[in-house]
């Protein structure tokens, strides 16, 4: 029987219109390498939901989203700002770093994973960016969702946004949870992006029910570099010569609003555990649950429960006094009575 | 109508089998990023094929497979051999380079795109491998099946094997249609391989099949270094997050023998593609057809029948008199009577 | 007429001596790219200076001397433990991460520049080292004496090395201003380094009265991949042709502890001008002057009058309230007149 | 005694002109990492030689002139292409590779070291420039005086040039023996580069009489990026904080034609070299010999005694019939009497 799994958006599989699409796309020969229909209308369908002509490229994984959005926007002696535990900083093995040849990524604090527009204005005017001793202010990098399961509402985004315009950099936004994010805030794709400023989106698409593909979508004045980008993309392996299986998932996760239908039942899972699990003695959130995650204070013996209940869960970090921190995740396939069944089984212990 | 392309086994979708290895695997919630069971069964599964231990890693492309071999088997100021046309000198975007750290491909002529191991000595003792001015003799690799579709056969992998255990060269094989090799020489994986002193092989199975995904496969004494191997796959974006569904796929591609009767079924219709064209006024092969590609010398007049009739083709490329030089591949699913139907519009001619 | 420079301590000239010492290395034709007696003495040279074994080569500059230095000690997907103000972190145009492939440098706090060894260890176990997805931890550096002017103790070093050794981490002192460490704590080199944990070190020389040459020394057991270094060196394009002209600087700067007795006066003079400067109103060091730098708050009408006076100086950062912030460093020629001269100039303000 | 040395021009010492120019620049403090009067003045000298504005960085070594060169020539992804026995090929440890961020070195046969037109022409054509599977076609290196000791006529050059601007490669020359080409040829500098298509040189120095110094000099339109190559020279650790001394010695070099009369007396050496040699029975040129290295088939007999009188040579390559290779190498401050003495050595076999 399938196990229900709370460790991670990673550990569910497919969606079956994910699948079907793959499964239509598999007729007769057509040319590799991006020369198919599905990968060519892609600036089309993503530049209708964007509403905006953009430039895109289907990638396997959003850690080489990430390393190749980084290596484009700046050069091997800038510095790229993010927060403390970015992806790009702490998950992504330096891919970053091999990647753009050398960039710096500085790291600055955030509460709760949110980037702080005078924070950032201060690192990046921390050196004359014509002294060429010192990393030169390139880029800016957030993360939307945040790596803590919260956002950046519209208008934080659109006043770090004012502040990369100010300071000549570009804007990237790791949107590995990016579906999470439109979902929870209710506005549009466009207002989160490129009408706040952002440059260049990791479009996430394979923790939210596709089997392994991201889309880089390039928006404004940087599409004029977007042969660079398909340089790198070649570069990193990144051109599957069947790419039209990797398209088709684009195209039939966007179809129907889907991607935002099943962002948005995985962020009213996560809602409902928030809910019942801080309504019980000893569990609490340790940053606010505003999209598919919930990082939690809860004690051991509610986790022991759980786990022998059968639950999928990643292992607790215990703090040394009976409790400990864990992190829970819904997706787009969470079963509704599997949240009732843990929240039960937690409530029961 | 699916279309009969003769362009290049990349064209080709997936097999069924395969297709249905994916759906099986998309059952409830497993542990991520190659933690889950059928990513843990590849050393032995490969084990049982190659009738020893190996230690396996599967990646998304044939082009990261060969970036990532070459980076694990030589230091950034070493030397690779390998031929003037091999995919990794002219077909990666110097990805082998990149990933490297800067190493040097030196490219050796080679007959029919075979590499000879007297040609592979000269070219190694060029330089006093401890004079730190040059690049430091430090690898070889070759292509098999070779890029010009011949076949190197055991005797002459083995003759290079020997080179490279007298020089010290790690010993890197291209097997993006490895399959092809295996079937058309008879022998076993071991003999083509570890036993003819192999120390690394891309193991491909996207042309062959697949969807997306190739084996990197290390033997021997250079298993020790496996570690360095999984993080550059790491650092390279390769570890997918739902890795169950690559894995899935080489699971599939081995079971039953499939990989070698597709690859088989390939060489057959090449074989007769080759025997009816060349029996064909003006028609020669440029090189001898031993696996599952044909590269011809036609009248562009035949080359127009054919487009005319609706099989997808490459470019000619015109050699000026009339006649053109044109590569022709078969692939797993090719039909037999689409061979029948192409070798009817040349003759017609 | 020469002029007072009290900005920085590269803005001083050659010593007599070493002037000398190149002058008569410039006799006949000697082999090239270090095949000349005065390179091949260095190992024993500086064996003898530091009581043990030791492999050396020399640089042409303190940037190349910390870039090959941090390229040697960690492997691209490794973290290097330094502190926030570090000149591999803010002052090398990245190249630590560029000559290392893309290592991390994770920048810590550290008060008055000196790195705790509890901070050291927090960070430096954040991850699981055998964790892929994360940088993997591999080296501490510290800079003694420090970006500001400060000194670690022997014990403080130790210390240091302790934790190094616990966690495995390889361990680098940029010692740009090493001699002024050693002149100022009264220890032996090999205190401060080997016997400390120190196993590789930026030896600096051309602040303290050479043209252009710096020794990487390595100690201990990390000698055994001295060839690697030796690789990376040339590759730099750091072996020089005429490296005798390299080398016969440094074996001129050790010969009658001229070494320690340049960086001695420097401390004294520095020394001076910090117990002249704080007596008077308004003038406060920032950091404890421990070597030859002096970070100070003042008036800007004392800096004005010292600019005014002609005296080299740095461009002076305002604080908005009058004063401001000002580095100045004394050298192995600061003439004790001109401090003299200095502190009257400043004290007539 | 100083010993004759026929081994190379690097075993040559520092002129006594140059050598005072160091001694004279090393009068008081002055702004350090080229904020000095001598630095600032080179691109006006510079300009003045090739009568252009040029702009003008001074390096350590040829090896990182060249490495900077390539990486400021040629994207990551880019070819260069250069001849077969190029230093940038054979002699930098990959480090143009390295520092290029991959770049490939496509190397070409040329017969006596000069390339032709029309082979640069059909590699440079063998690929689409615009598919993004291939090295993309960016740049052409030449080694001017060439690596056997010949020469490109300025015609040559200019012909280079055309297929350099017809395919759109930054055309870079190699010049470690530029002056001596120069003094052969009897033709201006600017003839020899700007005028005939050359982008960016590596103005030799070392060799020719200098202690450690070479100019990269950037022509025309390319002086828009010369803020990129400042980037990466910075990186590369060529900053030197004392650079004046490196200044110095150029403009000393430069000064009242030095170099050019330098170099004519290391040419008239060698030419009086070789006619006294291939006079005598069994010695023989390899290639013209129209600089200052001659590559000579001899007796081995011969070099046993010229090695016995006490000459520095480097070793000979024995052809196995009694005969061998050696190069032998005049340089600015060889002795006509040594040459003489050398004659007579040689002709009493």
């Amino acid at each position: 029987m399938a196990k229900a799994h709370f460790g991670s958006d990673n550990v569910s599989g497919i969606a079956p219109e994910i699948l079907d699409a793959i499964v239509r796309a598999n007729q007769g020969g057509v040319d590799s390498y991006g020369g198919d229909a599905l990968t060519d209308g892609l600036n089309a369908r993503f530049g209708e939901l964007f509403e905006t002509e953009v430039s895109v490229l289907p990638v396997g994984t959003g850690s080489i989203a990430n390393d190749l959005a980084i290596s484009f926007i700046t050069p091997p002696w800038g510095a790229v700002y993010c927060h403390h535990d970015a992806h790009i900083m702490v998950d992504e093995a330096n891919g970053p770093e091999f990647f753009s040849g050398g960039a710096k990524l500085a790291d600055l604090p955030a509460e709760h994973g949110r980037l702080d527009p005078a924070t950032v204005h201060t690192a990046a005017t921390a050196f004359d960016p014509t002294d060429i001793h010192h990393p030169m202010r390139a880029a800016l990098s957030i993360t939307q969702a945040t790596e803590w399961g919260t956002l950046y509402s519209v208008d934080q985004v659109k006043a770090l946004g004012a502040v990369a315009r100010e300071l000549d950099l570009v804007f990237h936004m790791d949107g590995a949870r990016f579906a999470n994010a439109v979902a929870a805030l209710g506005c549009t794709p466009a207002e989160l992006t490129w009408k706040a400023g952002v440059d260049v989106l990791s479009f996430g698409a394979t923790k939210n029910g596709c089997m392994a593909v991201e889309a880089l979508i390039v928006f404004g004045k940087k599409r004029e570099q977007f042969g660079t980008l398909q340089r790198l993309h070649k570069r990193a392996g990144q051109l599957y010569s069947k790419m039209r299986f990797f398209s088709a998932q684009l195209e039939a996760y966007l179809e129907n609003d889907r991607w935002i239908q099943w962002a948005d039942h995985a962020n009213r899972q996560a809602g409902r555990l928030a809910e019942g699990l801080t309504a019980l003695d000893g569990i609490s959130l340790q940053h606010p649950c505003e999209a598919n995650e919930l990082f939690l204070t809860m004690p051991v013996a509610v986790y022991d429960a759980m786990d022998a209940a059968g639950f999928g869960l990643y292992p607790i970090s215990p703090n040394g006094d009976g409790s400990g921190s864990i992190r829970l995740v819904t997706s787009f396939n969470t079963d509704p009575a599997d949240v009732d069944r843990l929240l039960e089984v937690a409530g029961a212990v």
